[in-house]
């Protein structure tokens, strides 16, 4: 149970980049940071408008002196403060993410950064060798791993509860962007843009959340070649895809379907994980996250809710409120940051056997993101043929 | 409404071959066929075991002297006699599918077939130009293609309420065959064995349903090119799939996927059908047939109920009962032989303005499921790459 | 498993009253009773106008002779025959249940009855007098008790499943009388006229539903005391009201609810069941009757799906298709029919073993349906007091 | 949108009575007033151990000196201090809240109490006329209140949607209690006891918490009688119930229910509201408190969703993250911290035109929790009668 007592012996000083007035995901990274008092807002660079930012920055209680025009300032300057901030959270477009999560680990900064990590798995292990060179932390955030079922499901599959796995069906499938909406709302232009989005839209966009999730679930499997097919059906949006369909053979012989999507009209997330054993399948769906369907075969389908005493330790360690109160997404998050803090001090001080036990979306998480898009793209730029996972 | 009244002039005299003692689908036939007085059955060959046909033909109450040993025997001697059958319905296994109904066409009789028709597209065209000669119907048993609220959605789609299609996503994804099942019940046994069930399992079995009603759905949508990955979860099946993921490319631009499995453990049918325009989704479930959810972008989705008056009239025509009273599968059986029923009293007395006025799985929907099966098995036998479809 | 085999010796000559041409529950009757061949519709009496009746009769196949202008000539001429009905079904206005029946068990026929059997329970026992008197049979279309999962939640209870039953929660509340549209529709006129209704509308009309399904699930339950509120929301229709609620307390310390209602706007049927007892509920749905949850106290809710293996041989003995398949509101008929025709062959050989083992809705299930509204209506129009049940 | 930025001048300093080590109460009140730094903890008396609590506030990084023994010590001492506390959240045993509420007025401050406020309307009434003549603020936590679509369900009865209201559905019916659990569990034990839980069990711990969103959504309905009949089902819990059914009689001629439970086996929450008026309804359920069914009579019914630009300005002021994903209980508190921020500033500088303008559980409502459970019980204790509402 989680009760807001903090995790961690003191508050780590933290900054942002990104997230100013009016971003909604500025919003989740502070509620999720602050709320258990593991991270303290210290300093910010929150806006390209560096007065605005400063006006955000006074509003949220920090000195003036601490709210920078850029990041670059910012490490600066903190960096010879000896209460300087000891960590930092890019929440910036894609295109800015690398070289910020560099410059950061580079001031010895630990970093949570908004998925995807960068552009390139050649960039993404380059960061990867930074970090661990400097013994520094980043958390990528896939937040809706934070919620408690997936724990649950994970546990299950560990303790055989549904067999050999078969099949791994993922989604996350919207209808947001069904029209053109980016011709008149410039916060949803640059994901199109090659420039700040990057080699995808959707596949980075959407598709690497449930596919983390998988990994959370199927520590085990390995995507062994995959497929993928992706189309522009905003024509104005190609190379970028707004729909795309991955397939993926894994080592064990498991099959498994990636569908990514901004065009499913009338959907609101659509973000389903569906994993299927020998025996069993388990299956989740974001918008429901209080709920794991369990189906044994030859056997009613039951109906696990969180926070109730028959889950798994992992699932109730995250609880907060118990059973039949909904839990949302900013507990997801809250629950990605307490395990941020927690890896970070455990980095401090070198305790690697903590590190070791603690699973949140690392570097590592990151890295794998980025190498699944890339390798999505290459295969659907020859076609939709398949391609050897690299 | 549909209230008993016949929409013929007078019962079509009618016959099985298969779906004897125990047989589910022999029932499901009868009861279609005979609920309102459309048909009325006077013969039958209805067992390998000739013994056990006529006692069972006895216990319908049909004349000893018309409960034949095998179809052949049936179709001369009915040929033969004044009141002799003028339509047949075959519920035999797959294999014997072709020559029955090669056999019923030549000796002059309409034909309801289970589905697949045959094994090959080559085998269909050729039943297919056999019933234009002799001028006789052959209906195919998409069974849920019945449900009011496919007409409903077909009805949609025609008026413009979802826009240009972009996707289409099909699934029959059942669990009940997770295990070797085949091996301790001998009823399951011939379809996983090629000799009897042709070159698929579960894309001929399951997956050509939610194909057929994606027909029904989008008329003026072709296949382009399609690409099929199948697996065998269960060893022993192999070659023919327990599992397979069918991409499909239209000629309009849209993009398609099937799902067809016998080992989604804990699923019941798992029949959905999705299909995604550029200003709305409609979704519809074979388990919950009374139900229609369309989801317009921007908007709250709306659950249309069948049997409600603010349908269109193609889905009313086929009402029963009325609204919150559910409809099951033993009523879109019912409204597919009604029109089996129509379409040989058209046929018969050479009313081709009322054939082409209706809508019904006929000849050309047997040949368009055995293709694309074909189509997918040439696919996947490649390694699951793209095949023009042909 | 059923599959159309006759469970009877041979089909009963049957007749109807009322049920004719445009009638809904008439078709209801006839797919149910001649379904399976348990009855044989010989004669009718089906319209007011004896010349509609007459081309009704004939389009289904009657003899013209044995399409009769009226009940009680009907009654008269078959009694002359020797081939003459053995059993007749009622479906005309409730105003004319009590004096057809008395008239058809005076005749020597077994009867099967729309709900409520008349208006009174005096009348109810003299009918119930009668038929034990004749040694016939009285059955009473409560239809939803023949959906299959009705007798999986019985047999349930009966195992102890649930523990000491506490809470009985009922309710048949739709929406379709929200607007008084029985200005525009003769139809439904009737229905809130209370010489033709009786002394209640939605009471009667749908309470009594849920409130024998409730019987059978619970047979050991009675009703001790109980209160009923009742309103006329369209003023025009009292004093008959189109909403109720009434609290009943059972004889075991368990308490009861019932809401029936015809102007819960925007409402299907909202027919719902809940059972609860000291250790599990139960819940069914008539909307979905395939469908019935289970949850226990501190485990997962289990759905049950409707012929599935693992369910209690009561509930699989009606099952006609297997599980996945929806079953609808016609099968539920035609299982109470079957058992309708088991109960007159065994009443007409003195198989009393066999009829005691039998359950289906009979005189007695009509009788506590009338005394259930009397003493409704008796609490209610004291000002909705509690009154001993009588 | 709600980003974090802070609605008020400044955070007002708070403290808490309550809600210590292991509460999860007292941590959904801090979540809940600290997130968007319109609060600031400054004080407590988190634990009848004055240790425990002294070290509980340490943790939560107070001033020693400032983790107070006793509620009374705190207000003293605080009121002495220049910047001493503004307000205070009471988070202790019902028995409790009259005295500590009253204390805290007494000493100027504003008040946030767990319901319910006090034992008797009297009491309440006591605490209401204090509160005025103090020129201070009581906000009551009916926390699920806060749930944005409870404030789109109040809009569209404000604006006719639902046309003249005919039926009020209430319940909150769980099942955690279904066994003597207070027999093992400490926590649980008081809430069966007279002395400490007050006149009832389940009408007032979980009954009012519906009672109040009907308010909230029909402001202007007013009861104007009501019935309640109450059970014990464990027997050992006697006088107090763990079943009640309510029912009232409105002004206006509608008609409502409540069902209140601890004993409904197998339900998680089981608090529903559906609103039913002469053209439509409205059903909320708070395990899915981002979805709104909207059924107009005879039109589809509609999933309204949370976050969603189609929904009334009142429920999108409150949105925190976009509709899909899903918000949970945490943000309905938040959103109600936030308004008793605003109203105790509004309070402070005499804005009685913004007060005025503030919807948010204050005084009154709770006053009038009090006010229905004493009405309930009254009506109980006297066998289930009706009772003009005082």
């Amino acid at each position: 149970m989680i009760h807001g007592e903090r995790k961690t012996a003191a508050p780590i000083r933290w900054a942002m980049v990104g997230g100013g007035r009016g971003s909604q995901i500025g919003y989740i990274h502070r509620s999720a940071a602050l709320r258990d008092r593991h991270f303290e807002l210290v300093a910010g660079a929150f806006d390209l408008d560096p007065e605005r930012g400063r006006a955000f920055g006074a509003e949220l209680g920090l000195e003036a002196g601490r709210c920078y025009p850029d990041h670059a300032t910012m490490f600066a300057e903190e960096a010879a403060r000896p209460d300087g901030i000891r960590a930092v959270s890019v929440a910036t477009p894609n295109n800015t993410h690398y070289a910020i999560t560099k410059a950061a680990l580079e001031h010895g900064l630990h970093v949570v950064c908004e998925k995807p990590l960068c552009f390139t798995t050649a960039e993404a292990l380059e960061l990867a060798d930074l970090a661990r060179a400097r013994g520094r932390i980043v958390g990528v955030t896939y937040g809706y791993a934070g919620h408690q079922l997936i724990e649950q499901a994970s546990a299950m599959v560990a303790r055989g509860d549904l067999g050999e796995i078969r099949l791994v069906n993922l989604q996350f499938a919207h209808g947001f962007h069904s029209e053109a909406v980016e011709l008149e709302n410039p916060a949803t232009r640059w994901r199109v843009d090659p420039r700040f989005a990057g080699p995808s839209y959707v596949l980075g966009d959407v598709g690497t959340h449930p596919f983390y999730i998988s990994e959370v679930i199927l520590p085990h499997l390995k995507v062994k070649r995959l497929l993928c097919a992706r189309q522009s059906f905003v024509r104005s949006r190609a190379p970028l895809e707004d729909n795309a369909v991955t397939l993926m053979e894994y080592d064990n012989g498991a099959f498994g379907t990636v569908w990514s999507s901004a065009v499913n009209a009338g959907s609101m997330h659509g973000q389903k994980v569906r994993i299927t054993g020998a025996k069993a399948s388990l299956e989740w769906w974001d918008e429901r996250p209080n709920q794991l369907s369990f189906e044994v075969q030859g056997e009613p389908a039951r109906i696990l809710e969180r926070g109730m005493p028959y889950l798994h330790p992992e699932a109730l360690a995250d609880d907060r409120i118990g059973g039949g109160h909904p839990e949302g997404l900013f507990e997801a998050w809250s629950n990605l940051y307490d395990r941020f803090a927690i890896a970070m001090e455990a980095s401090d001080r070198g305790d690697t056997a903590r590190l070791a036990a603690l699973r949140y979306p690392d570097i590592a998480a990151g890295v794998e993101g980025v190498r699944w898009v890339e390798n999505c793209v290459r295969s659907a730029d020859r076609g939709g043929v398949w391609v050897d996972y690299e």
